[in-house]
Formats: C-alpha cells, structure tokens, sequence
C-alpha cells in the first residue's frame, strides 16, 4: 500500500499541465513555487495545530488528514523542482536502510 | 522501495525507549511533543529555503535531505500520538486511490 | 512614531466584537485561535520567501509588507489570548533594556 | 515604552560586526540570512505551541516570550537585509493610521 506515494506523485505529474480551472495541482504549478511552498509550511502548521488539540481530545483523524496534505504538497513541491519521491526514499534508505549505520545502532539501542 | 517508509517507522517504534544518550528518537520522544512539532516546523522551513536556493542553484540535493528530514519527523509526530504511516497511507488512498474521485477527475484532466 | 503597535492594538481590540462581514480582525476572532496562529505561521513563511527572493531582486518591499503582515497577525494572536504588546515591550524590555544584562553584554562587545 | 523596538534595534546594529564568541546577534548574522530564517520560522511556531498550551494552562508567560523572541529575531533578519523597523512602522501607518482608509472602516464597525 505504501506504493501510493508513487501512484499519487504519477496523478500530481499527469495533472501538471491540466486547466488550472479544473486540477488544483495545475493551479498551483501555475502559481509558482513560492505558492507551493507557503502551502508546505501551511500545512505543516495545522498538523502542529491538530497535534496538539489531539491530546485533548484524544483523536487524531484530524492529524491524519493535516499529515496527508503535508506529504502531498511536499510531492507537489518535488515536482516543481523536478525531483521525485524516489529520491527522498533513496535518502532515507541511505541513512536508515537495512544494512546502514542507523540500523546498526538501532539494534545495539 | 517505498516501503521503507515503513520500516522506518518500525525503526522509529523500536527506538522509542531506547536510552536518549545513544538515539536521537528517543531523545525527541522523552523531550516531548512540543519539541517534535518544532522540529517538524524546523525541517518545513528549512525544505523551503532549501527550494528557494535549489532554484538559483539548479541543484536540488539539499531539498531532498531536507524533505527527507521533514517525513522522518513527520513519522516521529505520528509514533507520538500512537498514529501510523498507514492512516496517512490509507487517507490518500482514499482521496487518490484508483477508484477514488480524484483519479476521475485527473482522467477528466 | 513607533506608538502605531499601541495604535493597532487599539485597532484591532475595537474591531474584535465587530461584524465578521465587515472586519477582517473580527472574521479571524470568530474563526479562532487556530486560524489565527495558522495565519501567524503563513505570514511568517512569506516573511521567508521574500527575504529569498529579495536577495536576487534587491528589493525589500515585499520584505516589509510580509513583516508587517507578521507583526499584525502577532498582535490579534495576542488579543485572542487577553495579551498585550505592552507584555512583549516589558519582555524585551527585560532582556535588552538599558540597565540589562544584555545591553551590558553589548557594552563588552 | 513602545520605542523600546528602536532601542532593541540599535542594540542588533551595533552587535552585527561583534565577535560571534561573544554576541548572539554576531553569530546569527555570520551563519547567514537561511540560519535567520529558519530562527523566525522557529519561534513563530514556538508562538504556536506555546500559544495552544495558554488555552489550556491559562498561563500566557510563554506565549510573551515566544513572541518577544520572534519580534527579535525579525529585527535581525530585517538588520540582515539592510532594512529597519521603521519601514515596519510606516507600513502599518499607511495600512492603519488615524487618516487612513482601514481606521474609517473601524470607525463605521
């Protein structure tokens, strides 16, 4: 299931160039990056937000749903760059990959 | 590949109580959620000023570290408040799976 | 001239209890403290974007409206709270006042 | 008290060129404008948590230090940029000022 970020980073680059009327990706690609990345950062906020009302009400679908549009605006952002999700993988696999010093001391903890 | 989203997570959950001195999770998980979100927030700016200078740079490695580093601690929120990768997995499944209304409209697209 | 923070305050703790229709501060006071703190964050990252971007333009202006989109937003944030700038100047105060520790520090260097 | 803004002010100018062993301010302003940013973007999501832990604690001491450390680290990052708080000052005048359009809109809520 975790191949989703892949299907979803293929809809965010499908959509890339559709009618900005039509696909909120294409609008904000039309945007710009600094749009895109006010969005990153808004979005990061309300997961701060939802965390922190989640300890007191003791539910956290709200920090699901902020997380989720955190990870999608940052796909948006990989796209604008030209970059892509394989690429953030690659750097966590590098840093905490089976056979990486994380691991390691993962298992020595 | 992309499932080391999840064994990063199962690393993160094993780290949990593992001696501060010897893991950077568990230090983060004994300074408290305060302290998560702020990283959180910490990383999603660095992404941006990140971006910001991949632009005028053309070279987008930094971006990706930093990324990288905003889902690591996103990852470590979610372990936090007794959440999961799988509910984000699932919310965009839900929004942007094969069947879902999205995809319709990125076929409209 | 620098009294106008006072002013504002003043400002914006008359318009609290306005119509939602027809004031922007009394729009924010109903849609509450998390709006609020999420407007907080969104002017700050745009504080970061355009000092980005006036590095290569060499122009500030974007800078200054960001800064004072901050600070306003700073001062509602404390009104929603029952807080005042008078607590920030006596806080600064504090720290860098004349006869302070830091303006001592200053001295030295 | 409110010029306690310019004062603070003065204090960053003239730290600026200050041995960075020694000064705060020296050192943020040697490790760069990306480091200042991410300093303002730190604590204005310090304003945050701090600000949704007064909802709860009924204790604002926080959320005036949080907030005095943001308006700080503005400063230095407009000090870093060649700009004042004055700028600042004259921006929120126009958009706000007893003859300007936003105090008539006041006066008509």
């Amino acid at each position: 299931m975790s191949d989703i970020i892949e299907r979803l980073f293929q809809v965010i680059q499908d959509r890339r160039t559709a009618d900005p009327l039509n696909s909120y990706v294409a609008s904000l690609q039309q945007a710009g990056l600094n749009r895109i990345l006010e969005k990153v950062e808004e979005e990061s906020v309300e997961v701060v937000t939802a965390a922190k009302d989640a300890v007191i009400s003791q539910d956290t679908s709200d920090v699901v749903k902020e997380t989720a549009d955190l990870w999608f605006h940052s796909l948006v952002m990989l796209d604008c760059l030209g970059e892509t999700p394989t690429s953030i993988f690659t750097e966590l696999e590098r840093r905490f990959g089976i056979s990486g010093i994380a691991e390691k001391q993962s298992r020595k903890n």
